[in-house]
Protein backbone atom coordinates (compact mmCIF):
# COMPACT_ATOMS: atom_id res chain seq x y z
CA UNK A 1 0.00 0.00 0.00
CA UNK A 2 0.98 3.61 -1.04
CA UNK A 3 2.86 5.52 1.87
CA UNK A 4 2.83 2.07 4.35
CA UNK A 5 4.97 2.05 7.48
CA UNK A 6 6.05 -1.36 7.21
CA UNK A 7 6.40 -2.88 11.12
CA UNK A 8 9.90 -4.03 11.66
CA UNK A 9 9.50 -4.52 15.07
CA UNK A 10 6.87 -4.09 18.15
CA UNK A 11 7.85 -3.55 21.40
CA UNK A 12 4.15 -3.72 24.02
CA UNK A 13 5.02 -1.65 26.62
CA UNK A 14 1.69 -1.49 28.58
CA UNK A 15 -1.36 -4.01 28.61
CA UNK A 16 -3.79 -2.17 30.88
CA UNK A 17 -7.54 -2.63 31.50
CA UNK A 18 -8.63 -0.54 28.86
CA UNK A 19 -5.32 -0.30 26.88
CA UNK A 20 -2.21 -1.71 25.37
CA UNK A 21 0.63 1.26 24.84
CA UNK A 22 3.34 -0.42 21.81
CA UNK A 23 6.28 1.45 20.25
CA UNK A 24 6.29 -0.08 16.72
CA UNK A 25 9.79 0.41 15.02
CA UNK A 26 8.74 1.28 11.12
CA UNK A 27 10.12 1.07 7.58
CA UNK A 28 9.33 4.66 6.28
CA UNK A 29 8.33 4.12 2.55
CA UNK A 30 11.52 5.78 1.52
CA UNK A 31 13.61 3.00 3.41
CA UNK A 32 14.19 4.91 6.82
CA UNK A 33 13.68 3.81 9.82
CA UNK A 34 11.33 5.42 12.75
CA UNK A 35 9.21 4.58 15.60
CA UNK A 36 5.05 4.97 16.53
CA UNK A 37 4.19 5.02 19.88
CA UNK A 38 0.54 3.94 19.89
CA UNK A 39 -2.17 2.67 21.95
CA UNK A 40 -5.07 0.43 21.52
CA UNK A 41 -7.93 0.97 22.43
CA UNK A 42 -11.48 -1.75 22.29
CA UNK A 43 -13.38 1.40 21.23
CA UNK A 44 -16.32 3.55 22.76
CA UNK A 45 -19.95 4.84 21.79
CA UNK A 46 -21.54 7.75 22.02
CA UNK A 47 -25.39 9.37 21.72
CA UNK A 48 -26.61 12.20 20.93
CA UNK A 49 -30.17 12.33 22.89
CA UNK A 50 -32.75 14.86 22.30
CA UNK A 51 -35.98 14.94 24.34
CA UNK A 52 -39.18 15.40 23.07
CA UNK A 53 -39.00 18.49 24.58
CA UNK A 54 -35.99 19.29 22.09
CA UNK A 55 -33.64 19.44 24.98
CA UNK A 56 -30.09 17.43 24.72
CA UNK A 57 -29.08 15.00 27.14
CA UNK A 58 -25.55 15.58 28.42
CA UNK A 59 -23.35 14.46 31.39
CA UNK A 60 -21.31 15.75 33.77
CA UNK A 61 -18.37 13.90 34.92
CA UNK A 62 -14.60 14.10 36.35
CA UNK A 63 -12.57 13.35 33.76
CA UNK A 64 -9.03 12.41 35.29
CA UNK A 65 -6.69 12.75 32.04
CA UNK A 66 -8.00 16.53 32.52
CA UNK A 67 -8.29 16.92 36.37
CA UNK A 68 -11.01 18.80 35.87
CA UNK A 69 -15.06 18.25 35.38
CA UNK A 70 -16.39 18.17 31.87
CA UNK A 71 -19.86 18.12 30.22
CA UNK A 72 -20.34 14.84 27.66
CA UNK A 73 -23.12 13.29 25.42
CA UNK A 74 -23.44 10.06 27.33
CA UNK A 75 -20.87 7.58 26.30
CA UNK A 76 -18.88 4.50 27.24
CA UNK A 77 -16.32 1.94 26.11
CA UNK A 78 -17.14 -1.51 24.42
CA UNK A 79 -16.61 -4.14 26.91
CA UNK A 80 -14.75 -7.36 25.71
CA UNK A 81 -16.54 -9.14 23.28
CA UNK A 82 -18.98 -6.17 21.95
CA UNK A 83 -17.64 -5.82 19.12
CA UNK A 84 -20.09 -5.71 16.00
CA UNK A 85 -22.15 -5.22 18.36
CA UNK A 86 -22.08 -1.01 19.02
CA UNK A 87 -25.54 -0.65 18.98
CA UNK A 88 -26.65 -2.69 21.70
CA UNK A 89 -23.93 -1.04 23.40
CA UNK A 90 -25.09 2.43 22.94
CA UNK A 91 -28.36 1.55 23.97
CA UNK A 92 -27.21 0.18 27.41
CA UNK A 93 -24.83 2.98 27.83
CA UNK A 94 -27.87 5.34 27.41
CA UNK A 95 -30.37 3.72 29.75
CA UNK A 96 -27.19 3.47 32.43
CA UNK A 97 -26.49 6.94 32.20
CA UNK A 98 -29.46 8.82 31.94
CA UNK A 99 -32.55 6.15 31.88
CA UNK A 100 -33.78 6.52 28.63
CA UNK A 101 -34.56 4.21 25.76
CA UNK A 102 -35.14 5.33 22.32
CA UNK A 103 -34.60 5.01 18.31
CA UNK A 104 -31.15 4.46 17.75
CA UNK A 105 -29.42 5.66 14.02
CA UNK A 106 -25.82 5.73 13.30
CA UNK A 107 -24.63 9.11 12.63
CA UNK A 108 -20.89 9.08 12.24
CA UNK A 109 -17.97 6.66 13.10
CA UNK A 110 -14.61 8.34 13.67
CA UNK A 111 -10.80 7.33 15.55
CA UNK A 112 -11.03 9.81 18.24
CA UNK A 113 -7.11 10.12 18.02
CA UNK A 114 -5.87 8.94 15.06
CA UNK A 115 -2.38 9.98 15.38
CA UNK A 116 -1.31 7.66 18.22
CA UNK A 117 -4.61 5.58 19.18
CA UNK A 118 -6.95 3.30 17.04
CA UNK A 119 -9.85 4.25 19.87
CA UNK A 120 -13.03 4.08 17.18
CA UNK A 121 -16.46 5.68 18.67
CA UNK A 122 -20.08 4.92 16.53
CA UNK A 123 -21.99 8.12 16.89
CA UNK A 124 -25.72 7.60 16.92
CA UNK A 125 -28.59 9.78 17.10
CA UNK A 126 -31.42 8.48 19.99
CA UNK A 127 -34.71 9.90 19.27
CA UNK A 128 -38.41 8.84 20.22
CA UNK A 129 -36.97 8.54 24.10
CA UNK A 130 -39.09 6.91 26.46
CA UNK A 131 -37.88 6.82 30.55
CA UNK A 132 -37.17 3.13 31.27
CA UNK A 133 -39.10 1.88 34.18
CA UNK A 134 -35.84 0.55 36.11
CA UNK A 135 -32.76 0.77 34.34
CA UNK A 136 -29.53 -0.22 34.68
CA UNK A 137 -27.25 0.83 37.58
CA UNK A 138 -24.41 3.05 36.42
CA UNK A 139 -21.16 1.36 36.59
CA UNK A 140 -19.90 1.13 39.91
CA UNK A 141 -17.11 3.48 39.28
CA UNK A 142 -18.69 6.33 38.06
CA UNK A 143 -19.98 9.56 39.18
CA UNK A 144 -22.54 11.32 37.08
CA UNK A 145 -24.96 14.93 37.01
CA UNK A 146 -27.62 14.41 34.22
CA UNK A 147 -28.72 18.10 32.37
CA UNK A 148 -31.37 17.81 29.60
CA UNK A 149 -30.46 21.56 28.17
CA UNK A 150 -31.34 23.49 24.44
CA UNK A 151 -28.85 23.61 21.79
CA UNK A 152 -28.23 27.48 22.92
CA UNK A 153 -27.49 26.84 25.92
CA UNK A 154 -25.16 23.64 25.11
CA UNK A 155 -23.56 26.22 22.48
CA UNK A 156 -22.69 28.42 25.98
CA UNK A 157 -20.63 25.98 27.44
CA UNK A 158 -18.70 25.10 24.15
CA UNK A 159 -18.01 29.36 24.11
CA UNK A 160 -17.57 29.09 27.78
CA UNK A 161 -14.86 25.97 27.76
CA UNK A 162 -17.01 23.76 29.94
CA UNK A 163 -17.42 21.65 26.76
CA UNK A 164 -14.27 20.92 25.33
CA UNK A 165 -14.98 17.00 24.25
CA UNK A 166 -14.54 15.87 21.02
CA UNK A 167 -17.24 13.68 20.00
CA UNK A 168 -19.55 16.16 22.17
CA UNK A 169 -19.09 18.88 19.46
CA UNK A 170 -19.36 16.86 16.41
CA UNK A 171 -22.53 15.51 17.99
CA UNK A 172 -23.61 19.56 18.74
CA UNK A 173 -22.57 20.33 14.99
CA UNK A 174 -24.65 17.52 13.96
CA UNK A 175 -27.91 18.59 15.71
CA UNK A 176 -27.38 22.25 14.59
CA UNK A 177 -26.93 21.16 11.32
CA UNK A 178 -29.82 18.74 10.96
CA UNK A 179 -32.15 21.54 12.23
CA UNK A 180 -30.96 24.07 9.28
CA UNK A 181 -31.62 20.94 6.61
CA UNK A 182 -35.24 20.86 7.67
CA UNK A 183 -36.06 24.09 7.97
CA UNK B 1 -14.42 20.35 43.77
CA UNK B 2 -17.29 17.76 43.16
CA UNK B 3 -17.11 14.25 41.60
CA UNK B 4 -13.16 14.94 42.07
CA UNK B 5 -11.04 11.33 42.12
CA UNK B 6 -7.89 11.83 44.39
CA UNK B 7 -4.68 10.35 42.88
CA UNK B 8 -3.54 8.11 45.71
CA UNK B 9 -0.49 7.33 43.54
CA UNK B 10 0.60 7.20 39.82
CA UNK B 11 3.30 5.18 38.44
CA UNK B 12 4.79 5.82 35.42
CA UNK B 13 4.56 3.42 32.79
CA UNK B 14 6.15 4.72 29.56
CA UNK B 15 7.74 8.11 28.64
CA UNK B 16 7.95 8.17 24.89
CA UNK B 17 8.97 10.74 22.46
CA UNK B 18 5.30 11.85 22.29
CA UNK B 19 3.23 10.32 24.95
CA UNK B 20 3.52 9.38 28.60
CA UNK B 21 1.40 6.79 29.65
CA UNK B 22 0.73 6.73 33.44
CA UNK B 23 -1.81 4.40 35.77
CA UNK B 24 -2.96 6.32 38.41
CA UNK B 25 -4.75 5.01 41.65
CA UNK B 26 -7.24 7.09 42.57
CA UNK B 27 -10.28 7.33 45.17
CA UNK B 28 -13.34 7.68 44.06
CA UNK B 29 -15.74 10.03 45.56
CA UNK B 30 -17.88 7.15 48.01
CA UNK B 31 -14.29 6.69 49.26
CA UNK B 32 -13.78 3.35 46.95
CA UNK B 33 -10.58 3.12 45.15
CA UNK B 34 -10.36 2.41 41.37
CA UNK B 35 -7.73 2.85 38.57
CA UNK B 36 -7.36 5.04 35.60
CA UNK B 37 -5.35 4.64 32.52
CA UNK B 38 -4.27 7.67 31.44
CA UNK B 39 -2.04 9.03 27.68
CA UNK B 40 -0.84 12.38 28.49
CA UNK B 41 0.13 14.53 25.09
CA UNK B 42 1.65 17.85 24.51
CA UNK B 43 -1.43 18.98 22.07
CA UNK B 44 -2.08 19.53 18.72
CA UNK B 45 -2.80 21.92 16.11
CA UNK B 46 -4.97 21.49 12.97
CA UNK B 47 -6.16 23.84 10.18
CA UNK B 48 -9.61 24.21 8.16
CA UNK B 49 -7.88 25.47 5.28
CA UNK B 50 -10.10 26.55 2.30
CA UNK B 51 -9.20 28.31 -1.05
CA UNK B 52 -9.91 30.94 -2.75
CA UNK B 53 -12.49 29.00 -4.97
CA UNK B 54 -13.61 27.09 -1.99
CA UNK B 55 -12.06 24.47 -1.58
CA UNK B 56 -10.74 22.54 1.29
CA UNK B 57 -7.19 20.86 1.37
CA UNK B 58 -6.89 17.93 2.73
CA UNK B 59 -4.29 15.57 3.38
CA UNK B 60 -3.74 12.03 2.64
CA UNK B 61 -1.28 9.95 4.80
CA UNK B 62 -0.51 6.32 6.93
CA UNK B 63 -1.66 5.96 9.82
CA UNK B 64 0.20 3.68 11.68
CA UNK B 65 -2.26 3.25 14.73
CA UNK B 66 -5.01 2.16 12.04
CA UNK B 67 -2.12 0.41 9.96
CA UNK B 68 -4.56 2.64 6.65
CA UNK B 69 -4.73 5.65 4.84
CA UNK B 70 -6.35 8.21 6.07
CA UNK B 71 -7.58 11.61 4.94
CA UNK B 72 -7.61 14.47 7.32
CA UNK B 73 -7.23 18.35 7.42
CA UNK B 74 -3.69 19.66 7.92
CA UNK B 75 -2.33 18.96 11.26
CA UNK B 76 0.12 18.29 13.90
CA UNK B 77 1.67 17.86 16.83
CA UNK B 78 3.12 21.16 19.24
CA UNK B 79 7.01 20.87 19.50
CA UNK B 80 8.54 20.81 23.16
CA UNK B 81 8.05 24.42 24.25
CA UNK B 82 5.19 25.52 21.80
CA UNK B 83 2.18 25.67 24.46
CA UNK B 84 0.94 29.52 24.11
CA UNK B 85 1.89 29.26 20.33
CA UNK B 86 -0.71 26.90 18.88
CA UNK B 87 -1.47 29.85 16.22
CA UNK B 88 2.05 29.96 15.26
CA UNK B 89 2.68 26.36 15.29
CA UNK B 90 -0.85 25.86 12.80
CA UNK B 91 1.40 28.30 10.23
CA UNK B 92 3.76 26.02 10.33
CA UNK B 93 1.97 22.66 9.90
CA UNK B 94 0.34 24.17 7.47
CA UNK B 95 3.15 25.46 5.39
CA UNK B 96 5.07 22.81 5.61
CA UNK B 97 1.89 19.78 4.59
CA UNK B 98 0.06 22.21 2.18
CA UNK B 99 2.88 25.27 1.38
CA UNK B 100 0.20 27.75 1.91
CA UNK B 101 -0.14 30.84 4.10
CA UNK B 102 -2.95 32.46 5.48
CA UNK B 103 -5.09 34.39 7.66
CA UNK B 104 -5.70 32.20 10.84
CA UNK B 105 -8.53 31.99 13.72
CA UNK B 106 -9.32 29.91 16.00
CA UNK B 107 -12.71 27.93 15.72
CA UNK B 108 -12.79 25.28 18.40
CA UNK B 109 -10.49 23.56 20.78
CA UNK B 110 -10.97 20.25 22.32
CA UNK B 111 -9.59 17.24 23.68
CA UNK B 112 -9.49 14.25 21.58
CA UNK B 113 -9.78 11.52 23.48
CA UNK B 114 -11.07 12.61 27.07
CA UNK B 115 -11.92 9.52 28.65
CA UNK B 116 -8.01 8.28 28.61
CA UNK B 117 -6.19 11.39 27.11
CA UNK B 118 -5.22 14.98 27.75
CA UNK B 119 -4.23 15.55 24.24
CA UNK B 120 -5.60 19.12 23.45
CA UNK B 121 -6.41 20.24 19.60
CA UNK B 122 -6.82 23.69 18.83
CA UNK B 123 -8.43 24.07 15.25
CA UNK B 124 -8.08 27.23 13.19
CA UNK B 125 -9.65 28.22 10.03
CA UNK B 126 -7.06 29.50 7.57
CA UNK B 127 -8.56 32.05 4.83
CA UNK B 128 -6.88 34.43 2.51
CA UNK B 129 -4.37 31.78 1.15
CA UNK B 130 -1.51 32.08 -0.51
CA UNK B 131 1.16 30.00 -2.06
CA UNK B 132 4.63 30.61 0.46
CA UNK B 133 7.51 30.85 -2.23
CA UNK B 134 9.87 28.64 -0.86
CA UNK B 135 7.81 26.26 2.11
CA UNK B 136 9.24 25.10 4.61
CA UNK B 137 9.88 21.15 3.84
CA UNK B 138 7.98 18.40 5.52
CA UNK B 139 8.78 16.13 8.61
CA UNK B 140 11.39 14.10 7.42
CA UNK B 141 8.85 11.32 8.37
CA UNK B 142 6.24 12.47 6.97
CA UNK B 143 4.98 11.49 3.47
CA UNK B 144 1.59 13.30 2.58
CA UNK B 145 -0.62 13.48 -0.81
CA UNK B 146 -2.43 17.05 -0.93
CA UNK B 147 -5.87 17.23 -2.31
CA UNK B 148 -8.20 19.88 -2.67
CA UNK B 149 -11.93 19.32 -2.68
CA UNK B 150 -15.20 20.99 -2.87
CA UNK B 151 -17.34 20.12 0.38
CA UNK B 152 -19.58 17.79 -1.57
CA UNK B 153 -16.95 15.62 -2.42
CA UNK B 154 -14.84 15.52 1.21
CA UNK B 155 -18.58 14.55 2.44
CA UNK B 156 -18.44 11.16 0.27
CA UNK B 157 -15.11 10.14 1.53
CA UNK B 158 -17.07 10.58 5.13
CA UNK B 159 -19.62 8.79 3.73
CA UNK B 160 -17.09 5.93 1.87
CA UNK B 161 -15.45 5.67 5.26
CA UNK B 162 -12.35 7.17 3.79
CA UNK B 163 -12.67 9.95 6.67
CA UNK B 164 -12.97 8.50 10.22
CA UNK B 165 -11.05 11.07 11.82
CA UNK B 166 -12.77 12.97 14.55
CA UNK B 167 -10.92 16.71 14.04
CA UNK B 168 -12.18 16.59 10.29
CA UNK B 169 -15.58 16.05 11.13
CA UNK B 170 -15.64 19.01 12.82
CA UNK B 171 -14.29 21.02 10.59
CA UNK B 172 -16.24 19.62 7.92
CA UNK B 173 -19.57 20.49 9.60
CA UNK B 174 -18.01 23.99 10.79
CA UNK B 175 -17.65 24.57 7.06
CA UNK B 176 -21.14 23.50 6.44
CA UNK B 177 -22.65 25.73 9.43
CA UNK B 178 -21.06 28.71 8.46
CA UNK B 179 -22.07 28.06 4.65
CA UNK B 180 -25.77 28.06 6.31
CA UNK B 181 -25.36 30.63 8.10
CA UNK B 182 -24.40 33.14 5.12
CA UNK B 183 -26.69 31.85 2.98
Amino acid sequence: MEFEEKTLERQTIFEGQIMTVAKDKVQLPNGKTSYRELVFHHGAVAVLAVTPDDKIILVKQYRKAIEALSYEIPAGKLELGEAGQEKQAAARELEEETGYAGQLELLYEFYSAIGFSNEHIKLYLAKDLKKVPNPRPQDEDEFLELLELPYEDCMDLVKSGQIQDAKTIIALQYYALSKNHTK
